[in-house]
């Protein structure tokens, strides 16, 4: 077949499968702000038949073939080799799973999300526990279907964040336990107390949504392509660069939840609209999760739980909030959304303690891929280990193990990228100090000079470059955990001490 | 081929059929309520490819052959031998047209809707002028490709109310044009003078949703399935039964707007919701857009404008709103909110002036569609026929000819399925009358009653009879448009004289 005709069919392709992952982000931003409560049957009904004709394109031995050869042309726009590459590595992937095992797994997902939902309301954590099991057997054949190096964990951790083994995972959280879980436990026991109360005072929703606007401003989040809306569990979500969608979560007794899981949210939509447009519609992907998370964490927390962020932004959440906050100047403000207080709910954990939360479910993952964990002990053992590193136990399974959907979901692998993703943020961090004064281009509201910043050494980048590739780039060096530890350490010391 | 693998393949088509319609509707929906401003272009893009990829199926000779099949077979379901017929008429409804007409046609209609858009916010009809003679031009020629019996506009009528034709609307414009005008001129100069400048007062938006909220109660418009949003231009969208959606405006110093344009699209709503579950994703479409505006008109105005509804829900209104509204009780409110005055924008127009502003259109497009009307002489035949029906001339296009997206979007013969579906539902109300003490159920709050009689006369038939059938089994004859006359001349006689 003649080169062009093949580049013809591949553009074909390539924009079907764009329309087809834009129709989904439309049905799932809808189900999941506003779509009416009796709407999912017909909905889920629509969407099998939409994936369904999409998977049946994607295995199509025809379109395999034109991927495979478009992927081999040495002279055409390399942005369209890599992206042939990528929907064949996609499909790929999974390819020696079964396709009954495939089903069987999506089933089971699907049920055992909804008996968690329950389970989590009722504290019935038995109720749960089968599915549980057949989800993490479903991990384990996968596993073993597509075959791993070292370790069956190591597949599931590449799949999430690219070139993660256990081993280095050991090694960042090893450092973690060493030097950041007796240094938080002696912020706790010996710090200066810190009085956060008046957070906890009555915050309408229309204020503080009012206050979010503000923020969209203050770190550039352009609402001319993109916006605001409400959920229950705050997400992003983008059809293009053009349309990159926050949602917020309000609570009108406890101010920090809107601010800086808004903050999170617009890290993450600030990755996306200053992504390169060359890369639209080409399904290059991003480069994991962890660098994912990077710049969410970049923004909440290296920007926006920073002195300098309040010294420029405090004045206006007190004009928001002028009876709330009476009491309070830039620096006491600060020092009360940085107040670190172990708890039982990863959500709601500070910068301190959260590396800790992550941890517990890390080093649980990782002992039932290695071998036969009895489903039924995962409580006590989820309960002792959160003691251990925080100090604290859960009394319910509700606050613990059944807190997070993401063992319902079959996803195993994806916690560990919530820490590493924070950790990287440090790097990145103290790499942007060397080239910027980040106190003072922040407090002189020149967002945009960070902004800059980040999309030429990351965002510009989407899925091109590996994780380790993107830090070095970036950083000059590979991922060295101790930024984190020492950024944390420094940060907690001044505060505390 | 056998029968089971004919059906097979036809409950495939209708899935896929249906999940494309199901993807439009959410894009759309969202691109009419929330979409950023810049998010257009990739959607428009993506939405392009799937429509073409739809069209691609549509047109496939395979599937043609399949559908022919399916549709003559006997012993199948009734509901997919019709849904099979129904997929093929659509098809071959422009199989006639070419394609390069089809689609020369569509780029003319986007171009027009964007320039008018323009030209109504700037007065300025000459910039759109080319652009509408385009579209005539594209109207007249689909006529002629397609063939029409007796007059080229017929096709036209025929395609937005399945029957109808000139001579139909002939006699019920002139019955209006006989009667009805001249009554209206006689409430506008001799009736007792209403004044209705209460309603002009301010009136938070806020509080106007919660009423709408209310109003949803009151006429069953079931929530769960359906939900109240916010757009420039209010309308109706479903995906399904348990998905019925509707939108309201708010004008925060005109309150009936919010009011009777919200129980208009509820009633649209009604008649969704109240569809035959039966009928759910087989192409079954509804009975045309006459019958469509009946079910709207009846909750807006035989219900909504009714003094029975005011009698039961003034007070709920008034405590919402006790001080704009002090002075009223429900015979006051009923007075204000019927009150006639003679205007130039149709959307504001009340119950009586409506169906001239539709006169004066029909009778454009009749000419326009029967030989060569010069385009730029349009803005002036328009304005002299509002003085003629209403006794107003407009001094703007932007007032005149220029108000509605309608011929924009390159749609003739629509504009009079507005008057004709309002007069539908004053002979559904008299029919009603017949069975069930309207008012004395309006009263008591039990409006299941009048909605289990409109969904067994009208709301379960969906498409499945034309608006003949439907108004001869629902109300025992066919349409006559006395009713209609009878029903506003004694209205506005007992609240003008």
């Amino acid at each position: 077949m003649d080169k062009d005709l093949l580049l013809k069919q591949f553009k074909e392709y390539q924009n079907r499968m764009a329309a087809f992952r834009f129709a989904m982000f439309q049905i799932r931003w809808d189900a999941s702000t506003i779509a009416p409560s009796k709407s999912a049957a017909y909905r889920n009904k629509m969407m099998g038949v939409l994936v369904g004709d999409n998977m049946a394109q994607q295995r199509d031995p025809k379109n395999l073939d034109m991927l495979e050869k478009v992927s081999q042309m040495e002279d055409i726009d390399p942005l369209d080799k890599i992206s042939a590459e990528k929907f064949l590595k996609a499909i790929r992937k999974f390819e020696k799973v079964p396709r009954e095992e495939m089903v069987a797994r999506q089933q089971n997902t699907a049920m055992a999300t909804r008996v968690w939902e329950e389970a989590k309301k009722k504290n019935d954590f038995a109720m749960f526990a089968p599915y549980l099991a057949k989800n993490i057997e479903h991990n384990k054949k996968s596993a073993e279907y597509r075959g791993y190096e070292g370790h069956p964990y190591n597949t599931l951790l590449d799949d999430y964040e690219e070139g993660m083994t256990i081993e280095r995972y050991d090694a960042f959280f090893g450092l973690l336990k060493e030097e950041l879980v007796p240094f938080a436990k002696k912020v706790h026991t010996e710090g200066r107390p810190i009085d956060d109360s008046d957070l906890y005072k009555f915050y309408p929703k229309a204020k503080q949504r009012e206050f979010l606007d503000y923020l969209a401003g203050a770190v550039r989040y352009d609402l001319d392509r993109g916006l605001i809306s409400e959920s229950a569990h705050p997400f992003t979500s983008g059809a293009s660069l053009n349309d990159v969608r926050v949602t917020a979560r309000y609570l009108e007794n406890y101010l920090p939840a809107s601010i800086f899981l808004g903050l999170h949210e617009m890290g993450h939509a600030m990755h996306s609209q200053q992504g390169d447009p060359a890369h639209e519609g080409k399904n290059l992907g991003g480069a994991g999760m962890g660098i994912g998370e990077s710049q969410s964490r970049f923004y909440e927390n290296y920007i926006g739980r920073s002195r300098a962020f309040w010294q420029r932004h405090f004045y206006k959440l007190q004009n928001i909030f002028p009876e709330q906050l009476k009491n309070h100047d830039p620096d006491s403000f600060y020092r009360m959304a940085n107040r670190s207080k172990p708890g039982l709910i990863r959500l709601d954990a500070d910068e301190l303690t959260y590396p800790s939360h992550i941890m517990v479910r890390y080093e649980l993952e990782r002992e039932i891929m290695s071998g036969d964990v009895d489903v039924n002990k995962l409580p006590t053992m989820w309960n002792d280990k959160i003691e251990e590193y925080l100090g604290v136990r859960p009394t319910t399974d509700t606050e613990g193990i059944l807190q997070d959907t993401h063992w319902s979901g079959g996803s195993f692998g994806y916690f560990p990228t919530y820490a590493l993703g924070t950790a990287y943020g440090a790097q990145f961090y103290y790499a942007l100090l060397k080239d910027i004064d980040v106190e003072r281009e922040i407090a002189n509201d020149r967002m945009e000079v960070i902004n800059a910043w980040l999309q030429e050494k990351i965002h510009r980048h989407g899925g091109l470059l590996t994780p380790d590739e993107l830090m070095i780039g970036a950083t000059g060096s590979s991922f060295d955990p101790k930024n984190y530890v020492r950024f944390l350490i420094e940060k907690y010391t001044e505060i505390y001490f």
